[in-house]
This record gives C-alpha cells, sequence and structure tokens, in this order.
C-alpha cells in the first residue's frame, strides 16, 4: 500500500488526521514500532511519550511515521523530517487502523468441517465457519458470520449470535447465550458450573447450578479464562467488556458496559461490577461487592466491600490508592519507625 | 411440579422440614432469588440473612418460599403471609435439593461416539458414555456410569471409577486414578507433569515426574484447573475435596478430605494439607508447608510456613487472622504514624 | 536394572560420583521418597538436608541410596550401613538422571492418526506423530521427532522444530514460531492475541495483534498458560526458560534465557525479563517493567518498577528483599507500634 493511500483511509477514520507530508509515496508494507522499525515500516509515536521515545524519531528508519499533533516539540520537529509523517490527534488509533488494512484478518472459508459433529436440531446461519473436530450440541444456534475454530465444544441449547469469533478448543456450556460480535479465545470456558457446595454432616452438598452465562455484544474473553454459570438466573458480562486470560468470573457475577479486567482477575459469586471498570491485573473481588461505574482498580489489589463509583483503588483491603501510595511508601520505613519508637520510650521512661 | 410434591420430596431429604402452609397448591416451574423471582417459580432465604433480605419476603412474587425455621421475625410474618411456604431448618439444603428435582440433570446417551478414537486393551464398564472426539490411550479403564464429554483426551493406564463427569476438552495424564463420583471440568489438566528443574553449568535439567495423581472419591475440579503429578510417589487429592476454577496444585501435594479451595488459589510443591481446610481465592501456599485440619485462609493469603489445625489465617505472609485485622486496619494510619513520630521526635530533641 | 549397572551409568553422567558401596547388587525397580521407599527401591538425599531427614538414611527400607559426598556425618554414616549407597557431589542431578533409565519415556508411534485434520501445504518432518483429533493449518511445518498429542490445534504458518513435544488439547496460533525440544504442556495456548484496547467515544477499539510468539530451543511452558503474541514485533521467551502452570505471559514480552517462571505468575505486556531470572508462584511484573539478569523475586511480589540485576526482591510494590523481611515483621507489630504512640503522645502531652 503506498503511503498516500494509507493517507486517504484515515481521514475517514477516528484518529483526527491533522497534517501530513509526502516525501516520497513510499510502499508501506509492515507496521512495527519506531525502535525496530525498517525501510518500508510505518510506525507511530504515542500522546505524551517520554522525550526518549521522541528522540527515535529521527533514528527511525521507518518508511512512514503517524504522530501526535498536540506536541510542541514534535511539530517543530517534522518541519524538517526526510521521512513521510501524519499528525493526529489520536496516533495510536491511527495505528490501530493502519495495522487492520495491512494485515487482514485471515478469511476462513464459509464452511462446516467434515470432521465437526453437529447435534440434532442445530440452526447453522449463513456464512458460518465451523473448524475441524469442532462438537456442536443438540438445540444449539449459531448466529450468520460467526466463525468457530477447531476443536470448540458447544454444549446444547446455546445461542450464539452474528460474527463470533470462538478460538480453538474453548468450551461453552449448555444454555449460555452470546450476543454478536464477541470473541472467545483459545481454551477459555463459558458457563462451567458456579463452585457452590453447602457443608452438611455427610460432607459438601452440591448446590445445584441451573443458571446461564449471558454475554453481551463485543464481549471479548481471553485464554483460559472462565466464566461461571450461577445456581439460579445468570451471570452476566456487559456489552463491549474486555476480559484479558486466565480471569476467573464467578458464579453471578454481573458486570456494566465497556469494562476491561487484565489477565488473572477473580471474581467471586455474585459481585456486581458497573460500568467502565477497570480492574488491573491479578486484582481479587470478594463476593457479593458492589462495585461503582468507572472505578480502577490498580494491579493486585484485593476489593473485600463496595467500591464507590469514579474511585480510583489499591490494595489489600483496598483503599483510596493516593492513600495507599502514602502508606506503601511508609511500610518500607517500618524498621526505622519501630527503631524510633524503642529510642522515643527509653527517652520517655527515663 | 406442584407445590405439594415439593413438600413431600423435601420432607425426604435432609433440610429438616418444620412447617409449612398449602395457599393454592400452584405449579412450581422454576426457581430463583427472591428479588428476581416470578409467578411460579419458587425461591428461599437462607438462615441469618440481613433485614433487607427478610423485607423481600414480602414483596417477592415468588410463588412457594423455603424459608428458615429458627426466625422469630419470620415465624411470626409468615402466619399471614399470602404466599406458600415453608419453614426449615437449613432453608439453602432445602433448595438445593428442590433444584436437583426441578432441574434433573441433562441425560448423556450411554453410547461412545463414533468420532471417539479408544486405544487398545481399554477397559469400558457398562453405561459409559463418551462424546465426540474424546481420545482414550492404551489400557485405560473407564468404571460404570462415567460419562467423558466431547474432545477429552485420556493418556495411556488411566484408571477412571464409577459416575464421574469428565467436562469437555480436559486432559487427564498417563498413570492418573479417579475415583468414583468425581467431577473434572473443562479444560482441566490432571496430571500434568510437575515443576522440576535442577541448574548445572549446562543450564536446567529436568526432574522426570515419574508418578501419578490420585484423585479420591467425590473430588472436584474446577475449569482450566491444573493437578501436577511428582517426580516419585503421588500427588492425592482427599475424598470430598472440592477445588474451584484455575487453580493449580503443584507435584506432590497431598490434601485430606473435604477441603475447599476457591478460584486461582496455588499450591506449591509437596505442601500437605489436612483435612476440610478452607482456601479462599487467590491464596498461595509455599512448597513443603504443612496444614493442619479445618484450617481457614481468607482470600490472598500467602502461606509461608506450617500453620496449626483450626486456625484461620489472613494476609502475606499469613498470621492470624485477628491480629491481621487490626495490623490491616493499622496499615491504613502508617502517614499518621509516621507524622506522629515525626512530631514527637521534634519534642524531644528539644 | 542391578545396582551396579546404576553405578556404571551414574558415572558416565553429571552427578560427580566419589564413592559406592556394593552390599549385595539387588534390583532396582523403582524410585522413591526416603520415607516411602520399599526393597528394591532406589531414593536419594539432597545436599544440605535437615538431620531428620538425614535420620531417615538409617530406617529407610530402599535397596539403595544416592547420598551427598559432602556431608561428614553421612561419610561416617556409610560405613557401617548395611544398605548399597553411592556419595555423589550432586545427588539430587544423580536421582534425576536414575529416573530416565528407570522409567523411559513412553515411546509415541511416529504416525500420523488417521482421525488428524492437516490443512494444505503442510511440512512434515521424519519421526513426527500426530495423535487423534489434531488440526494443523495450512503452510504449517513441523520439524523431526516432533510429538503432537490429542486434540491439539495448530492454526496456520506455524514454524514448529525438532523434537518438541506438544500436550494434548494445546492451541498453538497462526505465525508462532517453537524452536527444537520445547515441551508445550497440555491445554496452554501460545501466540493468542495481547489484551490491547482504546478507548473511543464508540467503547474499545481493538489495537489488531499482528505480531508473533517466538519460543526459543528448551523452552517448557505449563499447562494452561498463556503467551500473547504482541500488535507489532515478536513475544519472545529465551532459550531454557521454563514457565510453570497457569502463567500468563502478556503481549511483546522478552525474556532472557534460563529463566524459571512458576505457577500463576503474571507479566504484563512489554516488560523485559533477564537472562537467569526467576520469578516465584503468583509474582506479578507490571507492564514495560525491566526486570536485570539473575533477579528473583519471592512469591506473591508484584514487581512495579525497574529491578537491577543481581537483586532479591519481596512484597508489593517489590523492594529488597531483605529490607521486605524485616518491614513484614514490624508490620505484625502495628498495633503495639500505635499503641506506644498513643502512649507517647499522652506522656508527651502533659
Amino acid at each position: 500500500m503506498q503511503f498516500n493511500e494509507i493517507i486517504d483511509k484515515l481521514k475517514q477514520g477516528q484518529s483526527g488526521l491533522v497534517d501530513f507530508k509526502v516525501i516520497n509515496n513510499e510502499s508501506i508494507l509492515a507496521a512495527s514500532s519506531l525502535e525496530k522499525a525498517k525501510e518500508n515500516d510505518i510506525s507511530f509515536l504515542d500522546n505524551d511519550s517520554p522525550s526518549n521515545l521522541k528522540a527515535l524519531i529521527n533514528s527511525s528508519k521507518a518508511s512512514a511515521l503517524l504522530l501526535p499533533s498536540d506536541d510542541k516539540y514534535i511539530n517543530e520537529l517534522v518541519k524538517n523530517l526526510p521521512t513521510n509523517w501524519i499528525l493526529l490527534k489520536e496516533p495510536k488509533i491511527a495505528f490501530a487502523e493502519t495495522l487492520e488494512f495491512l494485515y487482514p484478518s485471515e478469511i476462513e472459508e464459509k464452511v462446516i468441517h467434515k470432521s465437526a459433529v453437529i447435534g440434532e436440531n442445530v440452526k447453522i446461519a449463513s456464512g458460518v465457519s465451523i473448524g475441524a473436530n469442532v462438537s456442536i450440541g443438540d438445540n444449539t444456534e449459531i448466529g450468520p458470520g460467526t466463525i468457530i475454530h477447531a476443536g470448540v465444544v458447544v454444549y446444547r441449547k446455546v445461542i450464539i449470535g452474528a460474527k463470533n469469533i470462538i478460538h480453538a478448543n474453548s468450551v461453552i456450556h449448555s444454555g449460555s447465550k452470546l450476543g454478536d460480535e464477541c470473541v472467545i479465545n483459545a481454551n477459555a470456558v463459558i458457563g462451567g458450573e458456579g463452585f457452590g457446595f453447602l457443608p452438611t454432616s455427610n460432607g459438601w452438598k452440591k448446590m445445584p447450578q441451573v443458571g446461564r452465562v449471558i454475554l453481551k455484544d463485543k464481549v471479548e474473553i481471553g485464554s483460559g479464562s472462565t466464566v461461571d454459570r450461577p445456581s439460579v438466573g445468570a451471570t452476566i458480562i456487559g456489552e463491549d467488556t474486555k476480559i484479558d486470560n486466565l480471569v476467573q468470573i464467578g458464579h453471578g457475577v454481573i458486570t456494566g458496559k465497556g469494562c476491561a479486567m487484565a489477565a488473572q482477575v477473580g471474581i467471586a459469586g455474585g459481585a456486581q461490577i458497573g460500568n467502565a471498570v477497570i480492574l488491573a491485573g491479578q486484582v481479587g473481588v470478594s463476593n457479593k461487592v458492589i462495585i461503582g461505574d468507572r472505578v480502577i482498580a490498580s494491579s493486585k489489589s484485593g476489593i473485600v466491600s463496595n467500591i464507590e463509583a469514579g474511585k480510583v483503588v489499591s490494595g489489600f483491603p483496598a483503599i483510596p490508592n493516593k492513600i495507599w501510595l502514602r502508606c506503601s511508601a511508609n511500610f518500607k520505613k517500618l524498621p526505622e519507625i519501630a527503631k524510633a519508637i524503642r529510642e522515643l520510650k527509653r527517652r520517655n521512661s527515663r
């Protein structure tokens, strides 16, 4: 793709193209980081990048650069830059769009592989791709354009919407419902039974888990993540909520829209998560906790009680981030705090 | 099912039926939470529920209620309640039993799917169900009534007892032994090789892991969880021990009976866990640690040394829960503690 | 195998055989721990074992013992020991070697199972074993002697070197490259898409992940672990790096050679890990953090900023281990520290 084609395409995108300069309209064949870019590569610099990254603009071997338009230093620098450049309000968005047209997704053949095992009364819409050794249970529905990769197991009575991508060897249990444009990554498990056991004099009695999991539109579930179904009702992941790898979503959890949960987050049963909540890696949320909209929890936080909307929390048990930062700074000083107290005691006992 | 049929069935169960009232003997078609119940639903309230939940008894649209018999407020309230009700010593147990007969498990056909690949010298008892694309290794034995869902891979010389349920795409390595009535959830891995590498001048040397994993009767393993085999001997999960999703059980771990381990717990190699131990979410246990019977570790605890029977521990490194609660409360005050010390020093230096 | 055959074989190994005594040249049929050994078993004691383990030398029923040569007590003790013994510089290495020849790996037939689905233009070298229900994507290459167990899904354009072992139901995404002698354990996912979403006024926009994952020679990946590919460039796991179960390696992470990462470690996107780094269980590493060679992080550490080579760190945020140990010891005393301050304040306010 020629550089000026990229300009034309970005003009139609969401990245806010502000200015550009065509030095030589090279072919752009690949995308790369500023540091590793070679000739015919396109690269980008994010807004608010530190100066050591900005310094790479001059040394980068990239043939084209997507740069932030709001940076005075860069605005000056590009005046004499001997490389094709585009200034944009959101160069990272521009880079994402560029990757989309430089690297179109592999097209999956719209066929049902002959090794796939399809149950009775399964409704498969047009344009569905079903890979090798897939197993689809009875009474399941699969919407148009959905791609199911090799080895996936779908149990019975599952409803899968349109344009979903379900990666290899993931498992979707009976009764689950997926909206449209969801991505289920490899080896994820949707709708496994919730962990519910009651103590009795004869040992644990299982609480039957007869609820279901509902993933709304545009939900993405990471590789190896697990979303459990509840005893009654539904576990619901809200529209456009993105979940990273090896995340556990307990039975009956309900999340809002547009949340992001990083790898190895664990949310215990019955927790309610608002909209646009961001949980960093290895965060834990206790059962039945209610988390308000737009809460951000930093990595390894443990949220054991309700959090109001808009709060940023850290630590275990989670407290406001700003307080936690000061507490952590003082934690490192505990030996000298203890020493100071011993000294003060000694003085005061005289 | 009519309401009076439920009464009859619960009388034969373990929930201790104390009293009941049939208002209209409606058909009970589904089970639900008090809050979300509709007509023809049955719902329950647990012992020791908070008053805001008790208040739902009056407003719930459920057609039948399972309520605790030991609650004075509820005993009064039901006298004038215009809804079918049952008072029980253990209403949650009653709800579990009700779910069992309202929602009978899907019956799997007792057949070996034609796409399953069965090795040589495999002994398959009567009433076994083997799903699509399952692979069973040579010299494996499968007990009566066991259900193996689609995509499961069983390696060689595995012994699987009676009435196990092995969910889709889970993997059981060579030499593993499962008792009766175990549940292996989807994508779990039983008997993978333990993580044992010795440093040498030529890099890591692998310690061969020639031991095995033994799951006793009624063990349940969560989706995506992993139970490793040791270099020699066995990793043993005790009878009736229940393990949630994404849990790691290291090589050579031995657990007692009736334990419960919540999601994302990690137990390092060689740890010994007593009976009825409860580990909450994201707890870590260091290698070779010995944990006594009935120990409870709260979420995110890190147990790095032996814990005596009956203790409740928290934090990292884990300490007695009561002390940890006080320490955590003071952790939040560290900035003011540090300030107080500065002030005291200033005064005392005068 | 007779005891004297073991002696001969260990002489050719790496464990530094120093001395031995043949009492009766028994048949050695199995290996076991000192405690559980029976007749015809061989067992070992590691260097620097505590005295309670040394005491087992006399009581063990093992027919042969691999013992450390650098221990005075043991040197004395073996003089009158009525059991076959071998003294070695590295008895644990000797035990690993003994396991190798006592328990040779199962031989997989060098065949492609008829149920495997092989794409177009797949190059399969000689001596490759491909199990039941495996799916191999188009344009993939598989090197000589590689074993692919049942249910594995390999996407397109994957390059797999020689003598790899890929366990059941693991998934290898398009474009991934594996060196030689790697082990991918069951249900691991190599090359899944990195977790990259940009906030926009229309919700999350996905950053396409068009990079790849490269595993160098002798890399081992644990059961259920996930290694993500980046938006551009590569996620690289260095030669001889060993990764345990349920570990998350984020997009664009680069690790050096000879690292070891225990179960449930999570490394966020773009982190750079040096050579011979050891991360204990449940450690977290923040995105773009740089960790120097030979760093050791103890369990549950959270590394949020760069760590210099050779450091031993603990805690969250991670600090030098020695300081952390003292801080943790004082954390337990926080209630009494707070009390002392109250008392000092009271005195000083008089």
